[in-house]
């Protein structure tokens, strides 16, 4: 049984982090801290969770994280990094579902984060957990820094084009649609449901945090620096992802291309590419760690698009990071998360 | 050409009263403030008005309203009360689209908006401002107080077997559910898309602001105390309530009760009786001043049945406030509000 | 194991059905038969199960379905009668999740579903496979008729009241909102996207099937026959039901009205009676088997408002008819079933 | 008063071309033609028209339509090129708002719509009714063909970048969205409101009937071939379309690109060129005839991002084609048309 503990779980990260570990066979859930909500019942705040969690939320200066074999943090940027040393140093593991160590490259976090690094030595040994492209390394990991949501549908979705050099790394497009739960559970006029509802937008579109993150990503697969425009829009949907892809081939065709991603996902059960002619709705991966991808390829002009969904709060956040979990401490990568996607 | 201020433009309702407006070939709109967005822009805020409204909002203390021949308060609730004397004093008439002038009772009032009121010396003077009820009363009122929306629904809705006495006034059920405008536009965490969207749940179910206020509207118009079981919910929609009214019959049958509505409403424009067999749904009036009625009466058990919609944010709030305003002004009651809904 | 086969299994309940079986840990599904969809794969039609089922449909007729412990109808009404007599001369056992073992009144049966029942002679033999009734009738079945949606919901809320004889039989309403799913899987233009989004409104408000089936249960838990208004609603969602249920309390208060919950569910793991002034929205139970059940009483009218949701496609049909099936074979109730809702 | 006739009325462009009709100052609506709600009046089909609209759906081979000034046809395609020249004869302008008439090439377009073209005659004087480009054209023109909705907003999206060669014609991406109603009203399963509502998918992904019709547009505009890349996808949202479109700049700069903007539709009332730094949503332009335009640059890359949104059944449909009513009949393009959005 590995001990867990849960940093900041009132997000919806967070309640969907203990969705998942309240039914996982091989996890003791030991302790959930919470500034704001110490002393609650988790069920009182997420009703849905009743049957399942029988904790209260802990202030955070009063939990005893130490004893954890692992601990996630569900909290905005920043926290990790402030508390990552110190439970390394007591022989804890650490997955941060925030930003603080998704990057390497400090200058960019800072800028985007608009907030000093607090603990750039880690960033040296911390492991971007995309399990798809860093297994091995996550295996060892004892600091993972979990993607962010479109980052793990955008990168799905061109590392095996960028791996095998099919296309050009200078023409990437990604026009990707998320859910609303992908701003989180706050307080936020843009976000009240007459704003969202019956209505879509884009926003970000001159700049977005997961775009550097992505670059980063993306540049050392490709193994230069590749060029990406990437523009994030609103849907009024709870959750779910969808990415468009675009990129233009340099070699190959449509077999090509279809035969580099089933060969570099063939041990990946959580990624599902399609057949021909078919292509993935949010839906189908509703509730579960999947990331289906659709491909085809422009004979005339040779331009690919790939259609890449998932979760973002499953395979983009807390089903991701329980992944991370089950490669670290040896379990088999499925368990906990082997459940059906909700239809309709 | 009516000269018109609007205090606090800043909400749905104002935002709805200025799309009315804008349009409304009587009105010269001469001012309109708040608070915190003074010095920008109404299409800065609200891009949909762009090509319809070229004002600034303005800060109230720099405001001359006293010029204005009416002013509409879409404020919360307790701002109309502390300037309405100073107002009425310059010959301004006044609209106000909050609670303070929508009540008798001081005491249920205070009761239910917690804080004490501040001007309870014009409570006589004012005009419940549900034109279906009091249009003469209206005509000459200095100070109208315009109804809730969920009020509106109900007492449209109850009124006819009330007044003729068909019905058991301690017997009447008012299930309503309303769109998520309802709740304002305000960054709090129960209306953010996530907690609403594919959702539904009821809300105030032991007690809510607008059951005194119907309470006190049709027990006037029963001419004794009603009783009234009233629960309000909260639909995955931006605009419409539809309000399921039941209540015990104590004489005639569904020929009596449908004449009862079509009489009492024939004068009526806004109110639209649907014949036998007919019930409207909340988009029949979206966008519109119509409040639709749909009646059917249970031959065994005699319950009557109705179903009563309206946009909250036009009969339930600025259509009705134009509505009113007309009347006010000896316009053609339809005047700029001859719409028809949007659907879908 | 016990060898399960399902006939017609395009439907929401189909797939609903499928998604939990899929992951029971005593189910072997052996066979899905459908006349339209005959030689597809499952997984066809149903992309998010391609990773949990590997079945194919297959034509009524060539399905050996003689060999199974258990056949579940997932029908239109009317296909289960016809072939339920054979099955069970062949030991099979059924759960018929359409209406035709629903009712013991033939006539009103008949009345409802436009067609003369087939079976007339099983309708004795045939157990009403609401377990929180009828557990132990269950236990023994050959024949189960699974309840209605509405009809489980409703009938959730009103029996403990009934059974005690707490409220007035003659004063029941139920108001009750459904999510779209609840119409089924079909081609049909009122419920298309742009008739329901964005949209809400009453349905059947002069009569609707699931009437006389409530009528029938609850006469029966009341021994009296009860009056029971029923109004259902169409919600803007995919999946829940909210049923807001009135009565007229005869005698005892909050305390006794709250202790009739508690005692009478204290057994049943499905059914969650909530503490006092909280209420359930229907997400807490998105792709649950729970039923929630918040109450109040009005101590000046002494009416009894309830508040019972449900999933209408788990514990409204599928889910419910494995609880069914659980019960039958002798396992644990909950098995394959324990699964949290999923929120957002 | 222009006397106007409308062939098949009962889909939403027909519903959408009567809410518009029935407030225009000079329109008199004689005559509106179905096969199927032939008899019935226009209200009991849409109840939201009740207090605008006094006609009755007429048969088609009983209407005398050859008295109208102008005819619209709202019909599915293939419907208007079998009745146009007998109306021609008869003096009878014409606008057709299905595809019949959009283009020039009908190789391309028998592909696409799968039948002949029944009046190839007529291709050459036909013309594509977007006022924006053909303003002086459709003054004369006795027949129109009204643009499809996504060609719209994409054909005003890339127009002014491609007549000043601002950017290479064949770097076109056209990533686009729409709202429910674009499929029409019609029962189809995978338009019903469970396989829409809370969900996103990309359709005609390896193809749709708008992609050579814009082709043809824009490689007019461009006065060379085009190369477009058009994603299609189903938003759960009834009305809107919001294009995201990318094209590679080839000389100029930011500046340059918003000059050819704002120069270019100078003219245009119903185009509106956002300030820098601002984009679009779908609801800014709802129930509107509007086309909102955001514009940016990526200095690094010479990317252009452009974000064109438009109302699918309003600029899309039966606004555009009252707007190019008012253009043949010599009327102000704005008449009937100055609506402001409805927001939220």
């Amino acid at each position: 049984m590995v001990k867990v503990g849960i940093v900041g779980g009132t997000g919806y990260t967070g309640v969907e982090l203990l969705r998942l570990l309240c039914v996982h066979p091989d996890v003791e859930l030991t302790c959930i801290t919470s500034r704001g909500e110490a002393g609650q019942h988790v069920s009182d705040l997420f009703p849905s969770l009743k049957q399942f969690i029988d904790l209260m939320f802990v202030e955070p200066s009063s939990a005893d994280l130490s004893k954890c074999d692992l601990v996630f943090f569900a909290t905005p940027h920043g926290v990790a990094m402030s508390q990552a040393q110190r439970l390394l140093d007591s022989g804890v593991r650490i997955i941060d579902l925030a930003a603080d160590f998704r990057m390497k490259n400090l200058e960019e976090w800072s800028r985007w984060y608009s907030i000093p690094h607090k603990a750039p030595e880690l960033l040296g040994e911390a492991v971007y957990g995309l399990p798809e492209l860093h297994r091995e390394k996550i295996r060892q990991a004892r600091l993972v820094g979990n993607p962010g949501c479109y980052a793990t549908a955008i990168e799905l979705g061109f590392t095996p084009l960028l791996l095998k050099r099919l296309v050009d790394p200078t023409t990437l497009i990604a026009d990707a649609k998320s859910g609303a739960s992908g701003a989180g559970r706050k307080a936020e006029l843009g976000i009240i449901y007459s704003e969202v509802g019956d209505n879509f937008k884009a926003y970000g579109v001159e700049g977005h945090r997961h775009h550097p993150e992505i670059v980063e990503v993306l540049s050392g697969v490709s193994d230069s620096e590749i060029q990406l425009h990437f523009t994030p829009h609103l849907l009024p949907i709870n959750r779910g992802i969808l990415a468009t892809l675009y990129s233009k081939l340099t070699s190959g065709d449509e077999h090509t291309v279809r035969d580099a991603y089933t060969e570099f996902y063939k041990n990946s059960y959580f990624v599902d590419v399609l057949p021909q002619g078919m292509f993935p709705d949010t839906r189908s991966v509703r509730g579960s760690n999947f990331c289906k991808i659709g491909i085809t390829v422009c004979n005339k002009t040779g331009v690919v698009k790939v259609i890449s969904v998932i979760d973002n709060l499953v395979k983009g956040a807390a089903g991701q990071a329980v992944q991370n979990m089950n490669i670290m401490f040896g379990l088999n990568e499925r368990l906990g998360l082997d459940l059906a996607p909700l239809v309709p």
